[in-house]
């Protein structure tokens, strides 16, 4: 009895490692113009504001790091560093912050170029009010050992070279660390499809891809996890994404 | 040895049920003057917008319910009546729609009053988008039965009676159905601190607070959830809030 229980149970595991094996092999990894062109899709056709979807976005990287690095006694460490960038992977950031201080993590936020646009300015203000400091200056990289991890919400999927002097100091950190650097969507600084760079790059511990992997995730060997479980069926049809399917209410799913 | 370790999961247990009354009895009950100085002081001091705490309410008002109804097996029922009143607690079940939907849920929105802004129009579009049927006329009482739970996204906390005549029927449904009743923050049409009203009244299954329970929850015995993880703990010590810790990454605590 116990036995054909077993068997059962082996019988289930398989298949869910199957399907789940299936669903990684067939998943759509997009190139930079997809990923540009479904970005716009979800703000144009899908009438998404940008408020909405960088707040699940940022919410579910926030379920994606705590899951990474739970915090399981007092004496695990909380601090964490979140590099802001000028665009809405910067975004992404202050919101990831502004979650991870109310799940109990302390987040400290260095954000080099302020932009001077209400939701951005929102977005620092409701940081600030929570009591989130954030640093005059790039911290470097001996003393960034203080954080559990540091997250990068410096350049998303439209970036271009080269890196502007402004952050040459967080590049310089990111790509020395000896700790652990969780990438929103794109390492920064990384080819959207080609993966890392000729020269110095971020060797990203942690790649939170958002909506759908891009093309450079391929070349990543980490801790990969999917977040931003807002893709409309008939979008994700369209580009034929074929996306794992979330458990239950879960906001972000590990795919390796 | 076995012993000494079930004696020690008995006081671990014993503390946190302790510790989960003491929250209980020390909660606040917000007035309704409170709660709209609250909902203010979110938007004008902590520059949220209503596009980012609507889409979080409903977030968790999804978990809720997914938690309360989950759906274990292909014949368990997946419709569900999401009623969209005309302020914000209809934009909060908009919001929750989509969600659902996103969770392999089926629901269908009922909104008999439409509100011609951009957000609400933007929150009628994701829906439609996805699939969502939006109902021409109010279920009667015998049809509502083949929905899993009706969602009462009527009237929220700044409601004063009476009932206008667009309502009354889906006042009357939501009075007499034999379907749960689940609903948002406050049950439609309760007074936001005294509870029910005389004559008939909603007898809500579920009821889910946002950012904090309302007086009137007092009044309640039902299955309770608490969301809106995103009340920041100076506002929530400024109003002696007082809130459980809401535990991991979880967007709602079962209260009751």
């Amino acid at each position: 009895m116990l036995i054909k229980y077993l068997n059962t149970l082996n019988v289930i595991k398989t298949q869910i490692l199957r399907q789940n094996i299936h669903k990684l092999s067939t998943m759509k990894f997009l190139t930079q113009e997809e990923a540009i062109n479904v970005d716009l899709e979800l703000f144009n056709e899908y009438k998404f504001s940008v408020d909405q979807l960088m707040e699940l976005a940022g919410l579910s990287c926030a379920h994606a790091v705590a899951k990474e690095f739970p915090i399981k006694s007092d004496e695990d460490k909380r601090e964490a560093l979140i590099i802001a960038g000028p665009g809405n992977n910067g975004g992404d950031g202050l919101v990831l912050a502004r979650h991870l201080s109310l799940m109990n993590f302390k987040p400290s936020v260095y954000y080099p170029k302020r932009v001077d646009k209400p939701l951005f300015n929102n977005l620092v203000k409701q940081c600030e009010l929570m009591d989130i400091p954030f640093l005059d200056s790039c911290p470097d990289v001996e003393s960034s050992s203080k954080y559990r991890f540091i997250a990068d919400g410096l350049f998303g999927f439209s970036f271009k070279p080269p890196v502007r002097d402004a952050f040459k100091d967080v590049m310089n950190l990111m790509c020395h660390t000896k700790t652990h650097v969780c990438c929103i969507d794109i390492p920064s600084g990384w080819d959207v499809e080609k993966g890392a760079r000729e020269g110095d790059a971020i060797k990203p511990y942690m790649l939170i891809s958002l909506t759908a992997p891009k093309l450079c995730a391929k070349h990543f060997n980490g801790a990969h996890y999917l977040g931003g479980r807002f893709v409309p069926p008939r979008l994700s049809q369209k580009y034929q994404m074929d996306l794992p399917e979330y458990p239950g209410t879960e906001l972000c799913i590990k795919l390796n």
